[in-house]
């Protein structure tokens, strides 16, 4: 019997190249469809969230499927999660109706984005967060970011191989935060940028986090976010290393 | 000019064979001295505070070594910390008497044990804490844990392989703290017991550690302790994974 189920996901992006199935690589969706595919006996596409890159982390990734058995859906999770191995872990799955789609359901996400002020990168955050040896105003860089908030018209802050219907989106919240997102912590100073927005563009969080960071070090002037708001051009700046960036939770 | 120095080591212990130099092994104490051969273009050998294993991470490893030049000492730091990659970071060097000996000078010593109470591990923290499905009552691990404190003979809780003089230790304080080894707490349930004491046996921590878990989930008794500890035999009891243990800091 077909159900739809939503399963939310737990993954270390480091040894992934990304999220998205691609012919010969390993992917976090290609793992999940290949264990899936093993317990129902015959394919089954999953449909994500969110298209992470490689070496993007999640902590709250969601994905649906249709799921045709034989095993029930609440016996999955744990049989998932046992065949996926260590880098992947599944914390929930659950029966939802038939006209749930991971995707065009979701209402916000929520993104966060980790950078260690230090002269060499630590070794335990060294996967986790973007070392930079510049000083790291916290506070500045908090001032800095809530000019994103809003809706705007994000092209400018889209990397190219993106095909959207519209690159218009709305950032609810951004918040700078002390400590790293999650995983083994660290004496060093570290900080998260959290990103609440309905949707985010190809590379958008990476590249926002790259322009506010050069505002933040004065590579930039501070009026260079609202330009890039206000007249969308290709992106041609700064994008911060995918290792920082965390999918933290999808809502519906 | 020969200089004794002592350094600040902090190194993530997943894929090395340990502190101690072996042959054909990838170490901690191999590739440090091959880096520092490389700069003095001479052999140097260090001496380690603690030869931590396999698996085992230190946030506060100290070593010592009579340096030969031709770099000043205050300009090896940051050298040795490229030469070596990410994941040893050297945190500190300076020049010491030359009658400093990072193992024999040793004071004491902090270890810290990582638990993380989940299913099945959190992605995050595989190779940072031993991940149990048992209901960990921090309250209760401490009460047993404080049996351990003061000057006992610990040959009950060495494991064979070691050679030393006298097997009598003082542990001078235990305590179970919320959340990983150091930092801000995870989403999942974690949290580490702290070991301070005048020096550790061979996988003396490691056995502590699974003797008391033993004893708090119900599968020893709560005398187990004070027996190993009163009328000491080779230990035959579980030992934790290495992957949860990090060595804190050495006092001097």
């Amino acid at each position: 019997m077909n159900q739809t189920i939503k399963a939310v996901v737990r993954y270390d992006g480091t040894d992934f190249s990304g999220w998205q199935v691609q012919p010969g690589q390993r992917t976090v969706q290609g793992a999940i469809e290949e264990a899936l595919e093993r317990m129902a006996g015959q394919p089954v596409r999953i449909a994500g969230a969110g298209r992470t890159d490689a070496g993007v982390h999640a902590l709250g990734q969601v994905f649906s499927c249709v799921w045709p058995g034989p095993k029930r859906p609440d016996e999955l999770r744990r049989s998932l999660s046992q065949l996926l191995g260590p880098e992947i872990r599944i914390d929930s799955i659950e029966v939802v109706r038939d006209d749930f789609h991971a995707q065009r359901s979701a209402a916000s996400k929520r993104y966060a984005y980790a950078i260690c002020q230090a002269a060499e990168p630590d070794p335990f955050l060294e996967k986790y967060a973007w070392t930079v040896p510049w000083d790291f105003n916290a506070q500045r860089v908090n001032e800095i970011a809530q000019r994103v908030v809003g809706r705007h018209d994000f092209a400018g802050f889209c990397s190219s191989g993106s095909s959207v219907e519209t690159t218009h989106r709305t950032i609810h919240s951004i918040g700078v935060l002390d400590g790293p997102v999650t995983g083994p912590p660290d004496t060093s100073s570290v900080w998260h940028i959290e990103f609440h927005g309905d949707g985010f563009l190809y590379k958008m969080a990476r590249n926002l986090v790259g322009t506010i960071a050069d505002i933040a070090r004065g590579h930039l002037d501070e009026s260079a976010l609202d330009e890039r708001l206000s007249a969308p051009a290709p992106y041609h700046g700064y994008t911060a290393p995918a290792k920082g960036l965390f999918l933290v939770e999808v809502r519906y």
